[in-house]
Parts: C-alpha cells; structure tokens; sequence
C-alpha cells in the first residue's frame, strides 16, 4: 500500500491554476465582500501558528457564517481543485495551518455562536469559532464546565481537529472521549452528521472519532456536540516541590497506580519554574514542582489530598502548599497554561520547538530521566513540563530566530525523544498532532498504519484539496 | 454518494465460484488438518448468533492460531474473491456472524492467550478469542478488572468487533473508550498495529476506534490492548423496587444529573423481574426495579449510596435492600446477566427480537413512557430493562419459532421504538451493533454519513469480501 499521497491537485495546475485561483478569488469576492480578503497581512496572519515551522500564506482568506456557506466555498474549491485550509485561532503547533500549496483559507472564528445548552443532558452544541475560554464563561450558570484545556487560547473547532488535551485529561479525558457528535463539510461540499446526543452508540462506523484528529484533512468540522461534566462540589489545589524530578514523577506514578482519582497532576521542572516565576511574577521555589488539583465531594477531596500528600512525603516532598481561594488557583493555573510563553520570554526574538510525546505511565521516571541527561548537553533553553499523570510531557526549545544550527539541534534531541518513546510503547505526540511536523515520525510510529489512513484519506479526498501536506508526505512530481 | 456498495464477489461467481471455494477448500484442508472443517453441524453453528435472524451457514470453518495464519487465509479469500466472516463466541444479536454469500468462517476461539499483563500501567494484551469472564478470573490476583460486561458469555474480539458495552459502561465506559490499540488483518492480507499503550495519542487518525464497532467489515482483529481498572476498594450493591416505572426512571435521571458517579443503574420493568425469578430462582418483589451499585473509597461509596436512597426514597421507593456480601451481589448480577435467556424461558420453544436504543438521559422517562404504552396491545411477552444510566434500554419480544406473523409484529413496534430514539436525538442500536438487521435504519439515523461509511469500506475492502451483507445493504444483481 502507499505510504503517501499522491500531488496536491495545486501542483498540476500551472499557469492555467494561476488563472483559476485569480477567478476563484473574483467569484469569493463578490459572494463575500468584506468577508472575503486577499489583503497581505491577513494572510500572512493566516499562514502560521505558534512555533518554528516556516509560514506559508494562503491566496485568500474567507470568513463563512454557516455550515451552507463552508459547504458553498467547499464546492467551488472542488470544481477549481483548489486547497483548503481550515482556520480556528491560529494557535496549532506542528505547522497545521500552513498553506503549503497555496489556497483558500477558511477561517471559522466567526461561526462562534452558541447553538444550545442541554444542561439536564450535559451537553452543548457550539459552532467551531467558538473560544474555549468563552464557552467555560457562558456556562458557568449551569453548574457545568467543559474540561479540556490546551495551554492556547485557542478555538474548539481546532481542539477538534487535533485532538486535543490538556491539564483536565487525566480525569476527564481528550477531545476523543469528550465530543459527542459533528457536522462535517466533505470535500465535495456535501454535509453530514455523525454522532448524536446519545452517551454510546453502536452505529455503524464511529465517523465523530476519524474525524477528531484529522487536522482538516478528511473535512470541514461546522458545528460540534460536547459533552459537559459537573462543576466539582469541593476543589482543592496544592503546589509542591520536590528534591529530584525522579521523586516528582515516582510520586506521580504511585498515584495514578493506587487509582487516586486526580483532577490535575502537573510537573514542571526547575527550568519551567525559574520561566514561570519570571513571566507571571510568582516566587516558587526553583526546583522540580507538582502542580496538583481535586474535584468531589469534600469528603473525597479530603481523602484524595490526604493520600498524595501521604506519598509525596515520603519521596521527600519540601512543602506541600495549598491554595484554599478561588482566586489563588485560578493564579497558578495561568500561569500553568502561560508556561510555553514564559518559555519564549527567556530569550528575546525566539521562537520555539516543542515535543510532544507520551509514554506508559510505568516508563516515564525512566523516559524522563533519560530525556533530561540529553538535555544536560543541549546549547539553548529546554524547559521540561507536562500532564504526568497521562504520561505526557513536553520539552520546550527555546530558539534564536533564524538560526538554523539550534534548529537542527532541537530536531536531533527531538528525534532522539520519539525514538525513546516509541521504544517505550508510547507516542511521538500526545497531543499537538501530526501537521506538517512530524509527518516522518508519524510513519515511524504507525507502519502500515499510516497507508491505511492514506486509502482512507484518497477515498474521501480524491484531489487531496483538504489541508494538503498535513499528516501525510505529498509525492514530489515527477521529473 | 453510494448508499450501498456493490455486489458481494461471490455474486459473480457463478458455476466458476463454486470450483474456487472447492479449490480454497482443499487448499485450506491441507494446510489446518482438523482445524479446518466443512462438518454440517460445525458450519451450522457458525451460521447464527442468539436472536431470531436466520441463519446462514458458512462453506468452510477454520481455526486460526496466530496472526500470520489468519493473514495466510486470508490472502487465500483475497485471491479467490471469497467471503470471510470472522466469529467469537457467535452470540451476537444482529445477525453478525452469518454468512450471508456464503464463504470462510474464520473462527478466532483458539486464539485466547492473554499475551501481557503490564498492572503497572493497568493495561493487557490479549488474543480476541479471550473470554471476558475469564479475562477477569485471570485478573483477580493484580487487583485489576475490565468492567464491560455484555449480557453473554462473548469473547473479547466481538465485544471489539459490535463496540459492545453492558451494566458498567455509565461509569467505565464501552469498548470505543477501554480499547487502547489492536493487531488488524486487512482485506488483502497485511498486518497493522493501530494505537499503542499511551493513555492518549494525536498521532493521525484514530484508527483503533475505526476498527471498534466495524462488525468484522474493515479488518480482523487478531489481538487486542485492553485498558484495566482498579478492583474499587469498596463495593456495595442494593435492590430497589419501585410504586411505577417512571418512579424509577424519574430517580434514574437525577441521580445522574447529580454526578453521582455510580458504577451500576439497571432497570428491569415488572416483566422482567418476573422473568428472573423465575429463571434464577429469585424472589424479588414483581414490580419494577432498579439494580444499584456503586465502587469507591468507604467513604465515597457511603456518600453516594445515601444520596441515591434519598432520591429513590423522594420517589416512592418501597424498599432498599443491600446485598453486603459479594456472594448476594455475584447473584444479582449474574441474575441481571441472565435476563435474556430468562425472557426466552418465559416461553416454550420461543426466539428473541432484542431492541436496543439509547436516547439522552432527559428523554429517557418519555421513551419509556411512550413504549410501554405501544407494548399494552403487544400480543407477547416483551419485558423491558436496561443500562438506563446511559439513556439505554431494551424491549425483548418473545416469539414463537416460525411465527412470522409475531416477527412482523415485533419488527413493528422495534420500527416506532427506533423512529421515537431518533426523534430524541439519540441512535438505534446502544450496544448491540448494526449487523444485518439494523441496516435500514442505520440509513435513517446516520443519512448521508452511510455513503462515507461505504466510501471507506470501499476503500479499505475493494472487493467486499470481508463479512459482506453487514452493516450496509449489498446492491442485489442487475437483471
């Protein structure tokens, strides 16, 4: 089977597919007005995310109101073969939204309304524009939250389309165990629902998980159910820094082993601190730290508390500091979700490189270890922090922009870290997803795997006009 | 798009298929001894699963034991454009296993090593031949289990294969959430590996929940990652009949709108009850009921169980009776277990016409409702019960073997108890999969997402070898 797919449709089309986008553009443009934009800066915003991959901008930038419009802009795409590429906040990290071959971006920031709340069923149907944070605003009258938490302030639409996670999935897991259905724009501009509002089905084909993680390849997410969870009864949340960041993560193991159902359970190591302490003005001592949240009934926050303090006591934990107000926590976790900007704050003009992979939980004391001895040696800023408890981690490059050698460098040990994980049973990304950058670590991981989603990828985007160059290798032509 | 795919290969076989599958045959002979077989009622057992739908024998039986040996036959299916049914344990309701056109049997019960157990990382691999029970007899000793608990004694590998769940699923989740990874034949032979042992991964697309739930359609499943749970530390289980079955149901809803996180809620209406009694020499109160329990701390299986008798009591319930030792509560259960073949009992020489449908918990009461009240004129016995902590419910009809007049009947009242799931936003079949007998109203719950479905069949089986004439219609044969 073939491991990658074959051109982008852009790549045949010559001086003739310089006519057609121009043609594309003056059809947009009418149907669009301002909503439609081939405006230098818009689309130079729209060719990047968040670290080092090399922009790439889009010939236009659209900016639909409904599933009918995406599906109307889908359609003329397809007739042209032209690449689409869908557009959240921009925040994705492995080169998602990059332009590769050219194209029409479809920024759904704008489809962010609301659609409804269905408290009593704990769910909620939101467009894909919608901001994470925002939605978490509007519900609080329910009593409900949605729980995943990127460190981005990023759209839903592309929490979808990454799969993401976050802080919350060692109790309340991914965007995989957390969206209920979809509406979907296909490549030919036709429109499906997958899922439902029921809590399980066994339908057929589980459509709404193929397409959680596609990154925009298989189609366009419109409209997006959610399961929602109960606002905890009690809360509680602790700091607590440890002699070693083996003792940290022994600690971490051993909760999650004897089934403590912990909320979050965060590791950031001395590095990660000292960058923290500096951007959000916090004074924690610079050493390997927990950060720890309970969510239950007082009771059980109580007994949940009571047993990890137990165990990070006696891997010698230093102080175990709790933050009993609202405000306090709230603190610490922005300052959590910060951590990759307090990163880029260590180094004026830097851009970042940042790893991604997951492991066995029984593994990760040793894949840490390992890990950290490489980065013993490594010329730049390499803060390491993640979601522990799921055995997720990430390090942090902190480049100089425009230096190619600690390009190379952090691409060396991050190549180094997948091989680690790999051997381990684990992932080379737990979270960020595939995109651009890690394509070849991707064939790595999943072997033949990977030609299977390639025929699934041909059967449902026969012109591969859908986020080319995402997730798979597309072929050079032909000389 | 396609609604359904093209004639089955053996269609075109003709007088020239016939001498194929007689060449396969030989061939397969001299390669498996005995553990390949053409013995009448050998094939005629692997015909049927456990409901009404009739049966079709396969040409051919075989018994792989490894991986390889199943990618060896079915290479040789592939080249001779032969049917292949995979089969477990043949206790599916939905008519999986027959062999519609005839074909290969490969029956995966010889493969039912339990590969690995890693208790660290509360993981397992095992063959898909495993069965659950003995799964967890193997388990005891790590003080881990895997909760999904269908009502049959089923192998791991169709509990894979229908994306089957059970009493536990409203707080451990269906096989979609407990599945980490598998081993897969593909339909011309090759072996991939989807997922791996990570917690979590967003590493291209989700191919482990493609295969769960695709009903032997996409690829055979040849060996199986398992997420495991804790055995909670503590466990209590109690019995509560109640004055009417919206009592129950009404106590059902608040109790998960509350966020108790209760293990087990099982509803059994009066019929029901009455069934099991009978069946499992019980004594309960003929009235309808709710089986409870609930897994945590001491202290947090207390906090729930007072909550839900408040609610329960709130209701009307007349009784709460606890079973303290696990030898009660292994009775309830397995009383709970049994309540299939108690309905069949109810009637002499009698076959089951088993629904299915999960609806959002706030539609749950009216679903319900409205049911019984089509069930008043119902002319057989048709006890209904179910997981309805996941908005999940079964009516059993009770019919006479050869009575197509009752099946005609049956199939009209499971016709308005789909239409009525729909209406609610919810799905026809909770746990009990497409099979053979849902496929038109898998059209009308998933719509234009069948045709994706099939492109992805299309793609993955180009010659629809692979248990053919399941989940989607195959095109009869042009005249």
């Amino acid at each position: 089977m073939p491991r990658a797919l074959r051109r982008c449709a852009c790549c045949h089309m010559g001086m003739d597919g310089a006519a057609r986008i121009e043609d594309l553009v003056t059809t947009l443009q009418a149907q669009y007005g301002e909503r439609c934009t081939i405006n230098h800066d818009v689309r130079d915003r729209h060719g990047r995310g968040e670290s080092w991959h090399p922009s790439a901008a889009p010939d236009v930038v659209v900016f639909p109101h409904t599933t009918e419009e995406v599906s109307s802009i889908v359609s003329l795409c397809a007739a042209s073969g032209t690449p689409i590429i869908p557009f959240g906040a921009g925040t994705s990290l492995e080169g998602q939204v990059q332009a590769l071959h050219g194209g029409v971006c479809i920024d759904l920031s704008q489809m962010n309304a609301i659609v409804a709340v269905n408290a009593e069923d704990m769910d909620c149907v939101i467009q894909p524009g919608v901001m994470r944070a925002d939605l978490n605003a509007q519900l609080r009258d329910t009593g409900l939250f949605f729980p995943i938490d990127p460190g981005a302030e990023c759209t839903i639409g592309g929490m979808v389309a990454t799969r993401a996670s976050g802080t919350n999935a060692v109790r309340y897991g991914t965007m995989r165990e957390n969206v209920l259905g979809l509406t979907v724009v296909m490549a030919d501009g036709s429109i499906i629902k997958t899922g439902g509002r029921a809590r399980k089905s066994a339908a057929g084909y589980d459509l709404t998980r193929l397409f959680v993680g596609s990154e925009g390849t298989l189609g366009i997410v419109t409209d997006i159910t959610l399961r929602l969870h109960g606002i905890p009864e009690a809360t509680a949340a602790a700091v607590v820094a440890f002699p070693s960041i083996d003792a940290a993560v022994e600690t971490v193991i051993e909760v999650i082993q004897v089934g403590v159902p912990i909320a979050r359970i965060e590791l950031m190591d001395d590095v990660s601190i000292d960058a923290v302490n500096r951007y959000s003005a916090l004074t924690l001592p610079v050493a390997p730290t927990l950060f720890l949240e309970f969510h239950g009934s007082p009771a059980s926050v109580k007994e949940q508390a009571e047993t990890v303090e137990a165990l990070a006591t006696e891997h010698g934990s230093a102080s175990f500091s709790w933050s009993d107000k609202a405000e306090d926590r709230s603190e610490l976790w922005q300052a959590r979700h910060n951590a990759y900007y307090a990163g880029l704050a260590l180094k004026a003009d830097s851009i970042g490189l940042v790893t991604d992979v997951c492991v066995p939980i029984s593994r990760l004391a040793e894949c840490i270890r390992e890990t950290k001895t490489d980065l013993a040696q490594c010329p730049m800023p390499a803060p390491l922090l993640g979601h522990v408890g799921d055995g997720n981690f990430h390090v942090c490059f902190i480049m100089d922009k425009d230096a190619p050698d600690q390009v190379e460098e952090a691409e060396r040990l991050h190549g180094r870290m997948v091989a680690r994980a790999l051997a381990m049973g684990g992932t080379c990304t737990g979270e960020h997803g595939i995109g651009m950058g890690k394509r070849t670590h991707l064939v790595d991981e999943a072997g033949d795997g990977v030609a299977v989603m390639a025929l699934i990828k041909n059967a449902l985007d026969p012109a591969n006009i859908l986020n080319p160059g995402k997730i798979f290798e597309v072929d050079e032509p032909e000389s």
